[in-house]
C-alpha cells in the first residue's frame, strides 16, 4: 500500500518511522503547508507542497493527516476525504460526532473510506471500553492516564508571563488504581483519580510565587486536581524531561452469577516511551485495514469500532488462526 | 436474538445466566444428551433432548455449543452448523485449522455462521495478540496464565491411583512477569514462565510419595514445571478451593524510533473468579454479533478475528461513537 503523510510534526515523524518498519507499505510523500525546503525528513521521501497534494491523487492509497484536534482536523479531514482515503487521530471526544458526521459526508459522496480518531485514547482505549463493557454489562469502567507528558497542559503553563518552559505529567493516584484493580468499584472524583506534576523553568527574576499560584488555580487544567509545581533550570528540563512518555490502563470490573457472587476485572495498560510513534503505529495499523476495506468496495466514515481485527495485521487469515488464536 | 444452549455443563449455566443478563438475548430451550427430567436449569427454560432439536430450528437465531473441545465439538459444531448459526469455544490451539475447514464447509454450504474458539484463550487473549502485534511489529508477545485453576490438570491427578480429588492451579513466575512488564524480552523456558500448584485429597492408606512422584514426573502436564503437591483433606478442599477461578496476561513489548530507542509495553490482563461464567459473557458477546452479521447476509466460519468489535454491544454505533470512542 502506498501511505502519504499531511503534516510532518511530531506525529508525523512517527508515521515516517511506522510506515518504514510495516512489511507492506510504502512512503510515497510528505505534503506541508510549511517550506519544503525547510522540511528534513528521516528517509529520502519527496517533500511537496500540501497546495499540490491533488497532483499525486492516483498515487496514494491512504493518506495519514498528522494535524492538530482544536483546528486542523476539523477542516482538514473532511476537505480531504472528498479525493483520498485517509486517517486521522482526531482527539477531542466531545467533537467525535460531530467530526464523524462531517468527514462521513465527505467520504460517502466521494467513495472513499476514511478513519477518524485512531490512536490510543481515543483508539486502543476505546476499543477495550467497548469489548470490556460488551463482555461484563453489569460492571464499570475506569480509564487512567499516565504517568506520561500531557501536551496540552504544558502548554498552558508556557503561556503563563515569566514562564519560558515547562512539562507536566499526569499521575495516576496508586491508591485509586488499587481500589479498582481489588474490584471495590469505587466512585472517584477527577481529583481523587489523578495528580498533576509540574516542572518549570522560569525567566530570570519571574515571581515564582505567583506563576506556582497561576498554575494552581487555573481552570479546568489544574484547579480540580492536587498539584505540584517544581522549579528546575533549562538544563534540567532538556536533561531530565526529554522524553515524551505516557501511557494508562482501561479497567472495568463487573460481576457474573445469579446473585453477583463472582467478580472479574479486565485491564488494559499501555506503558510507551514515545506517544507520538506509538499513536503513529496505530494509525499505521488501521491504515491497512483502510486500505484492504477500501478494496472490497466500504466508503464512509469508520472508527476503529467498525474494523474487523484481521484487516489489522500484515499476517493472512490462515496465518493468523495457525499462529494466533 | 433468541439463543439456545445446547449441552449443560459448568459452561453452560454460565451461558444460561450471560443470556438472562444481556439486555436483547431470550433463552429459548436447553438441549441435553442427558435425561431431560435430570437438568435442572435456574431458570424456567425448557430442556430437550438434543436430538429433537431439529425440531426448534425455526425458533433459534443463535446456538451456542458448550461441549467438550477434545471429543464433543470437532463432531458437533460442523453436524449443527448445517442446521443453525452456532457459536463455540474450541480451545485445542493446534486443531483450530483443521476445526475452522470442517465448520466453514458447514456453515457456508448451509447459508449459516459460525463462530468457533472464543472465550478468552482462545478468544480475548488471542484478539490483544493480534491487535498488540498488528501495533508493534518489532516486538514479541507473552502469554502467562494464572493464577487460577487447569481443569486438565486437575483430570490428569485424579486419574493417578489412590487420588480421591484435587486441584491444580498454574501460576505465573513473578520474576518472569516482572522482565516482560520492564521491558526486558526475556527468552523464557516453560518452566520459567509457571509453576503448578498440586492440592490432593488422598484415599485413605494411599502410598503419598508414589502419588507425589508420579504427579511431579507425569509427560507434558507436570515434569517440565516446577511443580508442588500439598495433601489436604477433601473437607479443605470444599472450603479453601471450591471456586474455579483463572486469568492471566498477554503483553507484547515491542520497539520504535530509527534505532529502536523506544520501548513500548502493551499489556492485557483478566482476573476472573468464575472461568466458565466469564468464557459464557464472552459467548454471549459473540453471539450477538453472529446474529447481526447473519442478518447482513454473511456465512460461513468466523473467528473473533473477523467480528468489527461495534457488532459486540448492544448499543447503537452512535452511542458507541459519543460514549466509549
Amino acid at each position: 500500500m502506498k501511505i502519504a503523510i499531511y503534516g510532518y510534526g511530531n506525529l508525523g515523524r512517527g508515521v515516517e518511522c511506522a510506515v518504514t518498519a510495516a512489511p507492506d507499505a510504502e512512503l510515497v510523500g510528505i505534503f506541508t503547508r510549511r517550506d519544503p525546503a525547510s522540511v528534513h525528513p528521516h528517509t529520502a521521501v519527496p517533500v511537496c507542497p500540501a497546495d499540490e497534494i491533488l497532483q499525486y491523487k492516483d498515487q496514494i492509497d491512504v493518506l495519514i493527516i498528522c494535524g492538530g484536534s482544536a483546528t486542523d482536523l476539523p477542516a482538514m479531514t473532511p476537505t480531504l476525504a472528498a479525493d483520498f482515503n485517509v486517517v486521522d487521530s482526531f482527539d477531542t471526544h466531545a467533537s467525535i460526532p460531530d467530526h464523524f458526521a462531517n468527514v462521513d459526508k465527505a467520504a460517502s459522496e466521494s467513495g472513499h473510506i476514511a478513519l477518524i480518531s485512531a490512536g490510543w485514547d481515543p483508539g486502543m482505549f476505546s476499543l477495550n471500553r467497548l469489548y470490556a463493557s460488551s463482555i461484563l454489562p453489569d460492571g464499570a469502567d475506569y480509564t487512567f492516564w499516565g504517568r506520561g507528558v500531557s501536551q496540552g497542559h504544558s502548554d498552558a503553563i508556557r503561556r503563563i508571563e515569566g514562564v519560558k518552559d515547562a512539562r507536566q505529567y499526569t499521575v495516576p493516584v496508586p491508591e485509586a488504581l488499587a481500589k479498582v484493580r481489588a474490584g471495590e468499584n469505587p466512585t472517584l472524583t477527577v481529583r481523587e483519580k489523578h495528580t498533576r506534576e509540574c516542572y518549570v523553568v522560569a525567566e530570570e527574576g519571574a515571581d515564582l510565587a505567583r506563576i506556582e499560584r497561576e498554575i494552581k488555580t487555573m481552570p479546568h487544567y489544574f484547579d480540580e486536581y492536587d498539584t505540584t509545581v517544581t522549579f528546575i533550570t533549562e538544563e534540567e528540563l532538556l536533561r531530565d524531561h526529554r522524553g515524551i512518555p505516557h501511557g494508562g490502563s482501561v479497567i472495568r470490573t463487573g460481576k457474573t452469577g445469579w446473585n453477583g457472587e463472582n467478580t472479574h476485572v479486565i485491564e488494559y495498560s499501555l506503558k510507551l516511551d514515545s506517544n507520538p510513534e506509538f499513536t503513529a503505529s496505530v494509525l499505521v495499523a488501521f491504515t491497512r485495514a483502510m486500505n484492504r476495506m477500501h478494496g472490497r468496495g466500504v466508503t464512509g466514515c469508520k472508527t476503529v469500532f467498525d474494523v474487523a481485527p484481521a484487516d489489522l495485521s500484515a499476517l493472512t487469515p490462515e496465518e493468523l488462526r495457525a499462529k494466533m488464536l
